[in-house]
C-alpha cells in the first residue's frame, strides 16, 4: 500500500504542497499516510463528521503528495525533529510512514522565496535566484505537470503551507488579470512567490487553496482568472488556534448585547512560523487577519489588540492568553479570559486534508471561484464578511446538505 | 414618572416576581427603573440590539414591578447591600430609584417557602407554614389579581427568581393536569412552592418564566394545562455565565471533530445563591442542568464534572475556572482553560426583563405553551433538546424576523 | 555497572520503598538508575545545588532499590505505563534502565495494607490477612534485614511512599514507646500500616522519611522510640506541587501585609493518588495538610479550601488552579489567580532521592530524631512550624553550612 | 485635625511629592490623611506589621504633604477620576479627605520635566523651558525649604513618584560628584528632571526616594555625594505587582533546582503610567529593571521576556500573565501560568509611606548613603544584588531587631 503507488483506491489525488518541508506539509502527510495505514483516527478532521462525511470525497489514502520547498532537510528528518520537539507524531506512528515521507521527499522540487522576506529566505536556494519571473511561474507549472502525468492523477489541488510573506504593498495594482499577467511579462520583481504559486495552479486549472496568511490567491487578477477559467480556490489563514477561539466566543459577547471594552490576545510559539513572526514585516499581514476577526463580529469593540512573540521552548506549541474586559448591565465591568495550548502543526494538519478533500469535491462538482463554504477555515475568508464560526459552519453543512 | 402611577406610557405591564427581594429580582428592578429614568443604558438586554430589537415589545418604563417573599428586609436594604458588597448599583443610580424602590417594596407579599430546603427558608415566615396547599394557591392567586386589577396592566407576568429548591423527587407522578391538580386539592406536601407558583399563573392565564433550576413548569401536568389555556410559559434555569460559556465553546469542539476528553468546570461565588447550593440537596438541581449541556453538545465527552463552592468573599462575583482537556489530530492532547468572572446578578437581570418582554409579545400574539424560540435563554430550555448557542439564537431571530 | 552488584561506587546505600512499585517509587528508581548510567541530568534534586551539593551525600549510583507492595505489576510494566500515559520517562530512558527495574523488581516483597482503605487494598494480597499485628511487624523487620545482608549496605534508609491511608482516629493513644509497642503486642487493628513500616524501621535502627500524608512515625510513641535510640526520621507528606507554590507565595501577601479573603485551590489529577483520594476517608489526611500551610503563614485568612479531584485523562499530571482574593490599601480588594501542571511524580522522585541522601547524611553525622533541616520538603514538617519555603530552606542551607 | 496644622502630633514629617498629582501620588495623599482621620486601616503598609511595627517611626497623621508636578489638575480632580474609573477611594473616604486634599494643593509647585520624554511633558509648563538647570536646581531647593520653613517640621523627605523617564544615555559620565556638579554648572541639557530633583535634595540634606525606574539617585556622582554628606536615599522603581511576584516565585524554582525555560511576562494597564510607556523610549528602563530580577535569581534562564502594554479601559488596574515553562527530574517539561490584576496605585501608595517612614528612622539614627534594608520595595534595589524577595525581606527584619 504504498503511497502513490499501489494505493487500496483508484481515486488518486495529487496534493501539491508549497512549503512542502514546513511543519504544517510534514504533519499533513505523516497523518494522511497513519490514516491509510491503519495507525491513527481521524480525530479533528472536519470530512469525517456529520454532515460533512456525507459527501463524496476524495479517498485519504488515495492522497499522492509532492511540493515545492526552498528548505533542504529532507521531510524524515523534519518529522524526527518534530517528535523529538513536542512529541508529535509519536515514535509508533513515525515508524509506520517513514519509508512514505522518505518516497514522497523524492517529489519535492526547489521552488522560488521572492519577497518571502530575509527570515524565510536566508541561506536556502531557490528558483528565482536565477530565472525571470514568467520563467519562474513555467518551471512551476511544469513541476505541477510532470507529477501530474507520473502519478496518473484523476486531479491535483495545490495548497500554499510555506512560511508567511511580508505584506505585499499596493496589491490593487493586480486587481486585474491583465494587470498580473503584464506584471509577470515584465519581470515585475514585488510580486511574491505565494502569487506566483497560485497564478500556475489556477491558470493551469488546478484547484487552489491559501493555508497562510500571504497574498496568493487573493488578488482581484486571480480571482477573475479562476471565475473566467471556473477554477475553485480559496484562503486566507487557517484558523486554527487562538482566532478560532476568538470566533467562537465573540459571537456570544455580541448576541448577549455585551460591550467589549477590551480583548487583548498574547501569543507565544516556538516554531519556524514564530521566528518568521518575529519579523515585523511578515508579522503584520498575520496581525491583520487576526484582528479582523473581532472588529467584524464586535463592531463597537474599543481596544483589540494580537502580540504574537518568539518562545523558543514551546516548539510547535502555540500558547495564546486572551483577557476580555467587557461591560454589561448597569455599567458593571467583568472580565472573562482564556488560555489555550495547541500543537499549532496537529491543528492545521487535518485541516490541510479536508480542504483538499472539499474543494476537489467542488471542482468535481464544476464550481469555480471562490468557496464561501469553507469559510469556517479561514481566518480571513476571500469573498465571505462572516466571521462567527458558527455561521460559517452552517454554511458548510448546507453545502453538505445540497450535495449530500 | 413614578413607577406604576404616573408612567409616561400607557402600556403597562406587570412585572410579578417570586423571589422580589432577591439579588436578581433587585437588580432586574434597580436596572428597569434606571433606565425608565435615562440613568443606564440597555447594555446586556438582548431585546435592545437587532433583530429583536425590531419587534414591537412592552415598553420598559411601563414595567410596574411587584412579588412575593418570605424575606422581610427591604429592596431598599437590598440595593444597598449589593452597592456595598459588589459596587453595583453605583450610588448614583441607587439615588435615582431609591424611591421606586420603597414603592414597589410595599407591594411585596409573603409567599410559601414550601420544600424549598432548610437553607432557604430557615427563620422566615411563609404561607405554608399556616395554610393547606389549596388556599396557598389560592392566596397566590389572590395577590396576583388584587396586583393586576390595582394597577390597570395590560398583562401580567410571572417570573420565579427565588432561591434554588431541592430536587424533586419522581416528578412524573405529577404528569398529567388531573393528577397535580388532585394533588393540591389531597393537600400533598410534596409540591414545592415554584410549582404552585406556576400553577396558580399559568391556571390564571399568566405568562409564566422560571428563571432558577426549581421544577415550577417543568411538570407534565403545567404541560398539559399551559397548553390547554393557551398560557406562555418557559424556563428552566437562566444561563448566564459559566454554561453559557460553554454553550458557545463546546459547538467549536464538536464542529472541529477534536475530542474532549475531560472538562473539569469549577464555580465559586458569595451570594445566597452560593450559601443555598452550599447544601447538597439544593445544589442537585443547578449541577444536573448545567452538565447536560456539555453531554449534548458533545455526546462523546468521556468526563464532564461541575463544582459550585461557597466563597463568601466573593460576595456577587460569581468565578469560575474551567479546564477543558482535548485531543486533536495524532492523538495529540491539548488543552484549553478560562476564568470567568461576572456579576451574577448584573448578568442575569437584564435577561429577566427581556424574558418578561417576550413572554407578552408571545402571548400578545396567541401563542401559548412552551416558547422554543427562548432557549437561548436557558441552561436546560423545556422542550429543546438543542443546547449550542448559536443554534438557539438563531431561533431567537428567526422568530423576530417572522414577527417584524 | 549493574545497580547493586557491580556498581561504580562501594558505598552502598539501600533504599526500601513502601510502595515500591507505585508511581513516585517508580520514577525515583527510573531516574536514579538513568543517573547512575549517564542518561539523564538531576533538575529537580536539591542536592545537587549549592550550598547542599557541598556536603558528603552518598552517591545515586550506590543506591540499591528494594520494597514492598501489594501490587503485583511489575517495576517494568509500571514504567511503561507511566510512558505511555504522561510521555515520562521517554523511550530511550526507559530503555537504559530496563534491565535493572527487572532485577529491583525482584526484590520487593509483599506488604501489609491494613488499615490502607478499600480503595487501597481492595483485590490485593497483603501480609495482615494471615498475621497477627507483632508478626508483621517482625516479617516487616525480616524483610529489611535480609535485604541489608545481602547487599553489603553501608546503610539502609526505609521510605514510605505508599497511597494515602484513612486518617487515624486518636493517634494520642500511641503517644508513648509503652502504649504503642503494647497494642501492636495487643494485635491491635486499628494500628495502619504505614505505623508498622515506621515501628520496624526505626527500632532496627534505620533512617525512616514518610512522604505521604498517613499517620506513619507521626506518633508520640514512635518520636519517644526514635529519640531514645538516636534514629533520624522525618515527614509528613513531601510538598511537591500547589502547596510548594502556596509556601512560597503566601508569604509574599504576609510581608506586604495584604489581608488574604479567600484562597481557593482546586486540584485534579489522574492518577492513582487521585482515585484513592475520591474515596473521602483517604482525602482527609491530605486535606488538612495542604490547608494547614495557608493557616500558619496567614493566620487571619478569612476562607481558605482545598480540593482534589480526580480527572482520569490527566493520568500524572496533577493541575491545580489557585483563585486568591486579597485586599489591600484603602481596602482595594484585588485578585491573583495560577494554574499548575505538573507531573507529579516527576517533581516527587527527586525529592525521594534527596531525603534518602539527606537522612542517611544526618545518620552517618549521629543526628537522631526529628530532621527539621528537612521541613522545605514537607506539607506538614514534623515539629517544626515553619511553612515559609524560604524559611524553610535557610535551615537546610545553614545544615549544609555548618557540615560542609 | 487638618493636616500640617493642628495635627495630633507634634512629630510632623514634611513629605515631598515629586509628581504629587500623578495616581501614586495621589493615592498616598488619600490614604495617609484617611488613616490619620481613622477612616481606614492600614493594610498593604510594611512598617504595620511585625517586626518592623516596633520600631519608633514617625507618625502617619504627622505626615505634612507637598511637592512638585507640571499637571495643573488639582488633587481633588484627579482622586475624583481615581474613584470613578477604579473605585479607589470610595466616596466615604474621599470626602472625608477632600477638604486636606485641597490644602495640600495648594502646597504643590511647577517642576521641571527636562528630558522626560514627550509623552509625559507635552502641553505642560514647566520650570526648565525658561531656567538654567542651575537654576532650576536652585528653585527646587528654594521649594524644598520654603515649605519645611513654613510649617516647622521635624525633617522632609523627598520621593519621586513621576512618570518613567526615557532611559538615560552613557550614565557613566556623571558617575563622580565634581563630574555631576561640573554639568549642571555647564548647563548640560541631558541631564533629566529626576536627577536635578535628587540632586537638590540630597545636597541639601534631606532623605531622597525614588519609588520610580527613572535614573535620579542612581548616577555614581548623586552616590558620592550622599555618601559625603550623610544622607540616607534609596531606590529604584517600587515592586509593586508582577515583579514582586516574580521576586517571590522565582526563587521557588531555583529552591528546588528545577530549570525555567521561557518567562514570559505580559503586563497591561491603563493609566498615565500605561500611556507613557507606550512610547517606547520611556519603556525602556523599566523593563530592564524587571527583567533584571529573573535573571539575577534564575542564572540560567534560557528565555526571559517582559511586555507592557496600554489597554485604556483597564485604568488603574495593572493586569499581568505569566507562563513559565519549566523542565524537572527526567527532562519533563511543566508550566506554571499566573494572572494578577492588581490597583497599581492602591499596591503603591502604602509602599511611599512605609519608604518616608523607614528612611526618616534611618535619618534620624544617622545612616547616611545607600539603605540595603529597603531592598525588598524595589525592583532594583541600589547597591543590592539579592533580589529573593524573602531574602530581601529578611535585611528589613534584620534592621528592626537591631533597632527594636
Amino acid at each position: 500500500m504504498t503511497e502513490g503507488t499501489d494505493s487500496a483506491t483508484d481515486d488518486r489525488t495529487g496534493v501539491w504542497l508549497v512549503g512542502a518541508r514546513g511543519n504544517v506539509a510534514t504533519m499533513s502527510i505523516v497523518g494522511a499516510r497513519a490514516i491509510a495505514r491503519g495507525v491513527t483516527e481521524t480525530t479533528g478532521m472536519v470530512t469525517e463528521r456529520e454532515p460533512v462525511a456525507s459527501l463524496e470525497l476524495p479517498p485519504i489514502d488515495g492522497f499522492v503528495f509532492a511540493g515545492h520547498d526552498i528548505e533542504p532537510e529532507p521531510l524524515v528528518a523534519q518529522a524526527e525533529r518534530q517528535r523529538d520537539r513536542n512529541g508529535v507524531p509519536d515514535d509508533e506512528t513515525l515508524a509506520a510512514v517513514r519509508d512514505d515521507l522518505a518516497a514522497i521527499d523524492d517529489r519535492i522540487e526547489v521552488g522560488t522565496a521572492v519577497n518571502c522576506g530575509a527570515a524565510v529566505s536566508e541561506g536556502s536556494e531557490y528558483l528565482d535566484e536565477r530565472l525571470a519571473v514568467r520563467d519562474v511561474v513555467e518551471q512551476i507549472r511544469d513541476d505541477y505537470e510532470t507529477f501530474r502525468d507520473h502519478h496518473d492523477l484523476e486531479r491535483l489541488v495545490v495548497v500554499n503551507v510555506a512560511s508567511t510573506e511580508p505584506e505585499l504593498a499596493a496589491p490593487e495594482r493586480y486587481d486585474s488579470r491583465d494587470a498580473l499577467e503584464r506584471a509577470i511579462d515584465d519581470d515585475d520583481r514585488e510580486l511574491p512567490a505565494s502569487v506566483l504559486y497560485a497564478y500556475a495552479a489556477i491558470d493551469a486549472g488546478h484547484p487552489f487553496v491559501n493555508f497562510t496568511p500571504s497574498t496568493a490567491n487573493a488578488l482581484g487578477g486571480l480571482e477573475e482568472l479562476a471565475a473566467a477559467t471556473g477554477v475553485p480556490h480559496m484562503g486566507r489563514d487557517a484558523k486554527t488556534g487562538e482566532t478560532l477561539v476568538k470566533s467562537a466566543l465573540a459571537p456570544m459577547f455580541a448576541g448577549r448585547n455585551l460591550r467589549v471594552l477590551s480583548w487583548e490576545g498574547h501569543n507565544i510559539l516556538g516554531n519556524k512560523d514564530g521566528l518568521v513572526l518575529e519579523d515585523e514585516e511578515n508579522a503584520a499581514g498575520k496581525l491583520a487577519s487576526k484582528g479582523d476577526v473581532l472588529d467584524s463580529i464586535l463592531p463597537d469593540i474599543e481596544h483589540n489588540r494580537v502580540r504574537i512573540d518568539y518562545t523558543p521552548s514551546l516548539a510547535d506549541w502555540k500558547t495564546a492568553w486572551d483577557y476580555i474586559h467587557f461591560e454589561g448591565f448597569l455599567e458593571t465591568e467583568m472580565k472573562m479570559q482564556f488560555t489555550w495550548e495547541g500543537s499549532d502543526s496537529a491543528l492545521a494538519a487535518p485541516l490541510v486534508l479536508d480542504l483538499v478533500r472539499l474543494i476537489a469535491h467542488a471542482d468535481d462538482h464544476g464550481d469555480g471561484g471562490l468557496q464561501p463554504q469553507l469559510a469556517s477555515f479561514f481566518k480571513a475568508p476571500l469573498g465571505v464578511d462572516e466571521h462567527d464560526f458558527s455561521q460559517q459552519l452552517e454554511r458548510l453543512y448546507a453545502y453538505a446538505d445540497r450535495h449530500a
